[in-house]
Protein backbone atom coordinates (compact mmCIF):
# COMPACT_ATOMS: atom_id res chain seq x y z
CA UNK A 1 0.00 0.00 0.00
CA UNK A 2 2.38 2.63 1.08
CA UNK A 3 3.99 2.23 -2.19
CA UNK A 4 1.88 2.57 -4.22
CA UNK A 5 0.23 5.55 -2.26
CA UNK A 6 3.97 7.01 -3.14
CA UNK A 7 3.89 6.64 -6.57
CA UNK A 8 0.84 8.01 -7.17
CA UNK A 9 1.46 11.07 -4.92
CA UNK A 10 4.99 11.32 -6.74
CA UNK A 11 4.21 14.55 -8.49
CA UNK A 12 3.50 17.10 -5.62
CA UNK A 13 6.12 17.87 -3.22
CA UNK A 14 6.24 16.98 0.28
CA UNK A 15 5.80 20.71 1.33
CA UNK A 16 2.90 21.08 -1.14
CA UNK A 17 1.33 17.92 0.30
CA UNK A 18 1.92 19.33 4.08
CA UNK A 19 0.20 22.96 2.96
CA UNK A 20 -2.58 20.43 1.57
CA UNK A 21 -3.25 18.76 4.55
CA UNK A 22 -2.94 21.91 6.57
CA UNK A 23 -6.18 23.09 4.53
CA UNK A 24 -8.26 20.29 4.61
CA UNK A 25 -8.00 20.33 8.21
CA UNK A 26 -8.91 23.93 8.26
CA UNK A 27 -11.41 23.33 6.78
CA UNK A 28 -12.42 20.83 8.72
CA UNK A 29 -12.36 22.70 11.92
CA UNK A 30 -14.79 25.42 9.67
CA UNK A 31 -17.49 23.45 8.66
CA UNK A 32 -16.93 19.60 9.84
CA UNK A 33 -16.77 16.92 7.78
CA UNK A 34 -20.28 16.50 5.86
CA UNK A 35 -20.30 19.85 4.70
CA UNK A 36 -16.77 19.64 3.54
CA UNK A 37 -16.84 19.56 -0.30
CA UNK A 38 -13.53 18.48 -2.83
CA UNK A 39 -14.76 22.22 -4.34
CA UNK A 40 -14.07 23.74 -1.25
CA UNK A 41 -10.10 22.21 -0.99
CA UNK A 42 -9.54 22.95 -4.43
CA UNK A 43 -10.56 26.61 -4.00
CA UNK A 44 -8.97 27.02 -1.08
CA UNK A 45 -5.67 25.47 -2.15
CA UNK A 46 -5.67 26.34 -5.54
CA UNK A 47 -5.65 23.24 -6.91
CA UNK A 48 -7.78 21.60 -9.32
CA UNK A 49 -10.70 18.75 -8.52
CA UNK A 50 -9.32 16.51 -11.07
CA UNK A 51 -5.89 16.64 -8.88
CA UNK A 52 -7.28 16.29 -5.88
CA UNK A 53 -9.06 12.79 -6.62
CA UNK A 54 -6.26 11.63 -8.64
CA UNK A 55 -4.17 11.49 -5.55
CA UNK A 56 -6.22 10.88 -2.68
CA UNK A 57 -9.32 9.00 -4.74
CA UNK A 58 -11.92 11.09 -3.04
CA UNK A 59 -12.73 12.88 0.19
CA UNK A 60 -12.36 10.06 3.36
CA UNK A 61 -9.04 9.18 2.76
CA UNK A 62 -7.75 12.83 2.02
CA UNK A 63 -9.38 13.26 5.25
CA UNK A 64 -7.66 10.38 6.90
CA UNK A 65 -4.26 10.85 5.83
CA UNK A 66 -4.47 14.79 6.28
CA UNK A 67 -5.75 13.83 10.08
CA UNK A 68 -2.72 11.50 10.32
CA UNK A 69 -0.35 13.54 8.88
CA UNK A 70 -1.14 16.14 11.57
CA UNK A 71 -0.47 13.50 14.04
CA UNK A 72 2.56 14.53 16.06
CA UNK A 73 5.62 12.07 16.01
CA UNK A 74 4.34 8.74 16.64
CA UNK A 75 5.96 5.69 17.96
CA UNK A 76 8.38 5.61 14.60
CA UNK A 77 12.00 6.64 17.04
CA UNK A 78 10.90 5.73 20.39
CA UNK A 79 12.54 3.07 21.92
CA UNK A 80 13.70 3.65 25.90
CA UNK A 81 13.57 0.28 27.03
CA UNK A 82 10.81 0.45 29.01
CA UNK A 83 7.36 0.22 28.48
CA UNK A 84 6.97 3.13 30.67
CA UNK A 85 9.07 5.30 29.49
CA UNK A 86 7.71 4.26 25.76
CA UNK A 87 4.42 5.36 26.56
CA UNK A 88 5.68 8.29 28.48
CA UNK A 89 7.57 9.38 25.49
CA UNK A 90 4.79 8.86 22.99
CA UNK A 91 2.75 10.94 25.39
CA UNK A 92 5.11 13.64 25.62
CA UNK A 93 5.28 13.86 21.78
CA UNK A 94 2.44 16.08 21.46
CA UNK A 95 2.22 19.70 23.97
CA UNK A 96 -1.54 20.30 25.43
CA UNK A 97 -2.17 22.78 22.69
CA UNK A 98 -2.08 19.94 20.14
CA UNK A 99 -3.76 17.21 22.13
CA UNK A 100 -6.40 20.00 22.78
CA UNK A 101 -6.98 20.43 18.42
CA UNK A 102 -6.32 16.87 17.56
CA UNK A 103 -9.20 16.02 20.43
CA UNK A 104 -11.62 18.37 18.96
CA UNK A 105 -11.06 17.20 15.77
CA UNK A 106 -11.40 13.59 16.67
CA UNK A 107 -14.75 14.14 18.70
CA UNK A 108 -16.16 15.79 15.19
CA UNK A 109 -14.94 13.31 12.65
CA UNK A 110 -15.97 10.29 15.01
CA UNK A 111 -19.60 11.33 14.51
CA UNK A 112 -19.36 11.82 11.18
CA UNK A 113 -17.40 8.07 10.98
CA UNK A 114 -21.00 6.75 11.96
CA UNK A 115 -23.27 6.49 9.42
CA UNK A 116 -20.16 6.89 6.94
CA UNK A 117 -18.66 3.23 5.90
CA UNK A 118 -15.82 4.88 3.30
CA UNK A 119 -14.98 7.32 5.96
CA UNK A 120 -14.92 4.59 8.64
CA UNK A 121 -12.71 2.53 5.85
CA UNK A 122 -10.26 4.84 5.25
CA UNK A 123 -9.46 5.88 9.07
CA UNK A 124 -9.35 2.14 9.58
CA UNK A 125 -6.57 1.76 6.93
CA UNK A 126 -4.89 5.61 7.60
CA UNK A 127 -5.22 6.20 11.12
CA UNK A 128 -6.51 3.02 13.65
CA UNK A 129 -4.36 0.47 12.27
CA UNK A 130 -1.22 1.87 12.09
CA UNK A 131 -1.36 3.35 15.66
CA UNK A 132 -2.47 -0.24 16.41
CA UNK A 133 0.12 -1.95 14.48
CA UNK A 134 3.01 0.61 16.46
CA UNK A 135 1.00 -0.10 19.80
CA UNK A 136 1.54 -3.58 19.24
CA UNK A 137 5.32 -2.89 18.84
CA UNK A 138 6.31 -1.22 21.72
CA UNK A 139 4.09 -4.32 23.42
CA UNK A 140 5.92 -7.06 21.76
CA UNK A 141 9.16 -4.91 22.92
CA UNK A 142 7.75 -5.00 26.59
CA UNK A 143 7.14 -9.17 26.10
CA UNK A 144 10.84 -9.83 24.53
CA UNK A 145 12.22 -7.72 27.57
CA UNK A 146 9.71 -10.09 30.31
CA UNK A 147 7.92 -6.77 31.53
CA UNK A 148 4.57 -8.23 30.20
CA UNK A 149 3.54 -11.35 30.06
CA UNK A 150 2.88 -13.07 26.46
CA UNK A 151 -0.68 -14.54 27.30
CA UNK A 152 -2.03 -11.04 29.81
CA UNK A 153 -5.75 -10.54 28.21
CA UNK A 154 -4.87 -6.42 28.32
CA UNK A 155 -2.57 -6.81 25.93
CA UNK A 156 -5.78 -6.74 23.29
CA UNK A 157 -7.12 -3.37 25.09
CA UNK A 158 -4.34 -1.16 25.08
CA UNK A 159 -6.04 1.13 22.27
CA UNK A 160 -9.49 0.51 24.11
CA UNK A 161 -7.98 2.28 27.57
CA UNK A 162 -6.22 4.94 25.66
CA UNK A 163 -9.15 5.70 24.04
CA UNK A 164 -11.49 6.14 27.33
CA UNK A 165 -8.70 8.07 29.07
CA UNK A 166 -8.56 10.34 26.13
CA UNK A 167 -12.23 10.66 25.44
CA UNK A 168 -13.72 10.62 28.87
CA UNK A 169 -11.25 13.07 30.07
CA UNK A 170 -13.55 15.96 28.01
CA UNK A 171 -16.59 14.35 29.00
CA UNK A 172 -16.43 13.47 32.95
CA UNK A 173 -13.76 16.58 33.60
CA UNK A 174 -15.11 19.01 31.14
CA UNK A 175 -10.92 19.62 30.01
CA UNK A 176 -9.36 18.58 27.34
CA UNK A 177 -6.63 15.76 27.54
CA UNK A 178 -3.01 17.00 28.88
CA UNK A 179 -0.03 15.86 28.95
CA UNK A 180 0.15 15.63 33.28
CA UNK A 181 -3.53 13.73 32.90
CA UNK A 182 -2.37 11.09 30.55
CA UNK A 183 1.13 9.89 32.54
CA UNK A 184 -0.97 9.70 35.14
CA UNK A 185 -3.71 7.71 33.35
CA UNK A 186 -1.22 5.72 31.75
CA UNK A 187 0.89 4.64 35.25
CA UNK A 188 -2.53 4.14 37.23
CA UNK A 189 -4.53 2.32 34.93
CA UNK A 190 -2.54 1.26 31.55
CA UNK A 191 0.59 0.14 33.46
CA UNK A 192 -0.84 -2.16 36.01
CA UNK A 193 -3.49 -3.81 33.65
CA UNK A 194 -0.48 -4.52 32.20
CA UNK A 195 1.32 -5.98 35.18
CA UNK A 196 3.89 -4.14 33.99
CA UNK A 197 6.40 -1.78 36.38
CA UNK A 198 4.74 1.43 36.99
CA UNK A 199 8.49 3.22 38.12
CA UNK A 200 11.40 3.87 35.94
CA UNK B 1 -32.78 18.41 44.01
CA UNK B 2 -34.51 14.77 44.01
CA UNK B 3 -37.10 16.08 46.17
CA UNK B 4 -37.84 19.38 44.25
CA UNK B 5 -37.49 17.85 41.00
CA UNK B 6 -40.56 15.00 42.42
CA UNK B 7 -42.13 18.05 44.16
CA UNK B 8 -42.28 19.82 40.57
CA UNK B 9 -43.46 16.76 38.69
CA UNK B 10 -45.97 15.45 41.12
CA UNK B 11 -48.80 16.39 39.03
CA UNK B 12 -48.10 13.53 36.43
CA UNK B 13 -48.24 9.96 36.67
CA UNK B 14 -45.22 7.53 36.37
CA UNK B 15 -46.68 6.13 33.81
CA UNK B 16 -47.52 9.06 32.14
CA UNK B 17 -43.85 10.39 32.94
CA UNK B 18 -42.57 7.29 31.20
CA UNK B 19 -44.69 7.54 28.06
CA UNK B 20 -43.11 11.32 27.67
CA UNK B 21 -39.72 9.93 28.35
CA UNK B 22 -39.95 7.46 25.55
CA UNK B 23 -41.61 9.70 22.98
CA UNK B 24 -38.26 12.33 23.49
CA UNK B 25 -36.13 9.12 23.01
CA UNK B 26 -37.58 8.29 19.71
CA UNK B 27 -37.76 11.92 18.56
CA UNK B 28 -33.94 12.35 19.75
CA UNK B 29 -33.29 9.09 17.71
CA UNK B 30 -35.32 10.26 14.43
CA UNK B 31 -33.91 14.13 14.49
CA UNK B 32 -31.39 14.32 17.09
CA UNK B 33 -30.84 16.85 19.69
CA UNK B 34 -30.34 19.95 17.56
CA UNK B 35 -32.99 19.38 15.73
CA UNK B 36 -35.41 18.35 18.25
CA UNK B 37 -38.23 21.15 19.19
CA UNK B 38 -40.27 21.33 22.22
CA UNK B 39 -42.84 21.78 20.03
CA UNK B 40 -42.10 18.56 18.12
CA UNK B 41 -42.44 17.07 21.96
CA UNK B 42 -45.97 18.65 22.94
CA UNK B 43 -47.52 17.58 19.41
CA UNK B 44 -45.71 13.89 19.80
CA UNK B 45 -47.15 13.24 23.70
CA UNK B 46 -50.18 15.82 23.21
CA UNK B 47 -48.72 17.78 25.88
CA UNK B 48 -49.01 21.80 25.88
CA UNK B 49 -45.46 23.19 25.93
CA UNK B 50 -46.14 25.22 28.98
CA UNK B 51 -46.66 21.64 31.15
CA UNK B 52 -43.38 20.48 29.46
CA UNK B 53 -41.64 23.65 30.47
CA UNK B 54 -43.19 23.54 34.12
CA UNK B 55 -42.03 20.10 34.52
CA UNK B 56 -38.69 20.37 33.30
CA UNK B 57 -37.27 23.78 32.52
CA UNK B 58 -35.53 23.10 29.02
CA UNK B 59 -34.93 20.89 26.45
CA UNK B 60 -31.66 20.27 27.94
CA UNK B 61 -32.88 18.76 31.50
CA UNK B 62 -36.24 16.95 29.54
CA UNK B 63 -33.47 15.11 27.54
CA UNK B 64 -31.18 13.97 30.38
CA UNK B 65 -33.85 12.86 32.23
CA UNK B 66 -35.59 10.79 29.39
CA UNK B 67 -31.67 9.25 29.18
CA UNK B 68 -31.52 8.74 32.51
CA UNK B 69 -34.84 7.04 32.83
CA UNK B 70 -34.03 5.01 29.82
CA UNK B 71 -31.17 3.51 31.80
CA UNK B 72 -31.51 -0.01 33.09
CA UNK B 73 -31.13 -1.28 36.28
CA UNK B 74 -28.33 0.56 37.52
CA UNK B 75 -26.57 -0.15 40.66
CA UNK B 76 -29.40 0.08 43.37
CA UNK B 77 -30.16 -3.29 43.98
CA UNK B 78 -26.71 -4.70 43.24
CA UNK B 79 -24.63 -6.18 46.44
CA UNK B 80 -23.04 -9.20 45.29
CA UNK B 81 -20.21 -9.29 47.68
CA UNK B 82 -17.44 -8.91 45.74
CA UNK B 83 -16.41 -6.10 43.17
CA UNK B 84 -16.28 -8.34 39.93
CA UNK B 85 -19.78 -9.65 41.05
CA UNK B 86 -20.86 -6.37 41.29
CA UNK B 87 -19.56 -5.14 38.10
CA UNK B 88 -20.59 -8.48 36.32
CA UNK B 89 -24.02 -7.86 37.76
CA UNK B 90 -24.34 -4.36 36.49
CA UNK B 91 -23.41 -5.49 32.86
CA UNK B 92 -25.87 -7.99 33.06
CA UNK B 93 -28.54 -5.45 33.43
CA UNK B 94 -28.62 -4.67 30.20
CA UNK B 95 -28.71 -7.24 26.94
CA UNK B 96 -26.69 -6.55 24.21
CA UNK B 97 -30.14 -4.93 22.20
CA UNK B 98 -30.23 -2.43 24.86
CA UNK B 99 -26.30 -1.67 24.71
CA UNK B 100 -26.59 -1.28 21.22
CA UNK B 101 -29.75 1.46 21.38
CA UNK B 102 -27.85 3.29 24.02
CA UNK B 103 -24.23 3.33 22.58
CA UNK B 104 -25.90 4.92 19.38
CA UNK B 105 -27.83 7.14 21.41
CA UNK B 106 -24.67 8.20 23.23
CA UNK B 107 -22.98 8.94 20.50
CA UNK B 108 -25.38 11.05 19.09
CA UNK B 109 -25.43 12.88 22.38
CA UNK B 110 -22.04 12.84 23.00
CA UNK B 111 -21.61 15.77 19.79
CA UNK B 112 -24.38 17.84 20.80
CA UNK B 113 -22.88 17.84 24.53
CA UNK B 114 -19.94 19.98 23.01
CA UNK B 115 -20.83 23.31 22.08
CA UNK B 116 -23.82 23.06 24.43
CA UNK B 117 -23.21 24.39 27.52
CA UNK B 118 -26.81 23.45 28.88
CA UNK B 119 -27.22 20.38 27.92
CA UNK B 120 -23.62 18.96 29.10
CA UNK B 121 -25.06 20.65 32.71
CA UNK B 122 -27.99 18.57 32.44
CA UNK B 123 -25.84 15.55 31.50
CA UNK B 124 -23.74 16.07 34.36
CA UNK B 125 -26.51 16.23 36.84
CA UNK B 126 -29.03 13.83 35.77
CA UNK B 127 -26.36 11.07 34.44
CA UNK B 128 -22.46 11.66 34.60
CA UNK B 129 -22.67 12.26 38.36
CA UNK B 130 -25.48 9.87 39.68
CA UNK B 131 -23.49 7.40 37.74
CA UNK B 132 -19.93 8.14 38.97
CA UNK B 133 -22.06 8.47 43.06
CA UNK B 134 -23.27 4.86 41.98
CA UNK B 135 -19.54 3.78 41.30
CA UNK B 136 -17.97 5.47 44.49
CA UNK B 137 -20.11 3.16 46.56
CA UNK B 138 -19.47 0.04 44.77
CA UNK B 139 -15.49 0.76 45.10
CA UNK B 140 -16.13 1.81 48.66
CA UNK B 141 -17.41 -1.52 49.54
CA UNK B 142 -14.78 -3.22 48.10
CA UNK B 143 -12.24 -0.88 50.03
CA UNK B 144 -14.30 -1.83 53.55
CA UNK B 145 -13.87 -5.58 52.42
CA UNK B 146 -9.93 -5.47 51.61
CA UNK B 147 -10.83 -5.78 48.09
CA UNK B 148 -9.30 -2.77 46.81
CA UNK B 149 -6.65 -0.57 48.44
CA UNK B 150 -8.30 2.72 49.34
CA UNK B 151 -5.01 4.76 47.84
CA UNK B 152 -5.23 3.03 44.58
CA UNK B 153 -5.13 5.80 41.84
CA UNK B 154 -7.20 3.41 39.59
CA UNK B 155 -10.15 4.67 41.19
CA UNK B 156 -10.22 8.07 40.18
CA UNK B 157 -10.55 6.33 36.26
CA UNK B 158 -12.67 3.46 36.67
CA UNK B 159 -14.92 5.53 35.11
CA UNK B 160 -12.42 6.64 32.10
CA UNK B 161 -11.90 3.00 31.80
CA UNK B 162 -15.38 1.84 31.83
CA UNK B 163 -16.16 5.05 29.22
CA UNK B 164 -12.92 3.45 27.06
CA UNK B 165 -14.02 -0.29 27.15
CA UNK B 166 -17.48 1.27 25.74
CA UNK B 167 -16.73 3.71 23.00
CA UNK B 168 -13.64 2.30 21.43
CA UNK B 169 -15.81 -1.13 20.78
CA UNK B 170 -17.52 0.27 18.23
CA UNK B 171 -14.69 2.77 16.89
CA UNK B 172 -11.87 0.02 16.83
CA UNK B 173 -13.98 -3.59 16.36
CA UNK B 174 -17.26 -1.83 14.18
CA UNK B 175 -19.40 -3.67 16.61
CA UNK B 176 -21.83 -2.20 19.59
CA UNK B 177 -20.22 -3.50 23.01
CA UNK B 178 -21.80 -6.63 23.85
CA UNK B 179 -22.15 -8.28 27.63
CA UNK B 180 -19.46 -10.95 26.28
CA UNK B 181 -17.05 -7.96 25.82
CA UNK B 182 -17.86 -5.53 28.54
CA UNK B 183 -17.08 -9.14 31.12
CA UNK B 184 -14.12 -9.37 29.33
CA UNK B 185 -12.85 -6.25 29.10
CA UNK B 186 -13.84 -5.64 33.42
CA UNK B 187 -11.59 -9.16 33.72
CA UNK B 188 -8.59 -8.18 31.75
CA UNK B 189 -8.41 -4.28 32.67
CA UNK B 190 -11.06 -2.52 35.07
CA UNK B 191 -9.82 -5.21 38.30
CA UNK B 192 -6.46 -5.54 37.36
CA UNK B 193 -5.77 -2.05 37.50
CA UNK B 194 -7.97 -1.30 40.59
CA UNK B 195 -5.89 -5.18 42.29
CA UNK B 196 -8.86 -6.68 42.92
CA UNK B 197 -9.55 -10.25 42.18
CA UNK B 198 -10.25 -11.37 38.53
CA UNK B 199 -11.79 -14.50 39.81
CA UNK B 200 -14.56 -16.11 41.95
Amino acid sequence: MTEVATARRSRITPEREAELYEAVLDLLREVGYDALTMDAVAARTKSSKATLYRQWGGKAELVARAVRHNKPGGFADIDTGSLRGDLHALTLNSDDCQMEQSSALMRGLAMAVHGNPELLAAFKEHLIEPEMAEFHRVLQRAIDRGEVRADNPAIDFVMHMMIGGFAARSLIDEQPPTQAFLLKYIDAVVLPALGAATTR
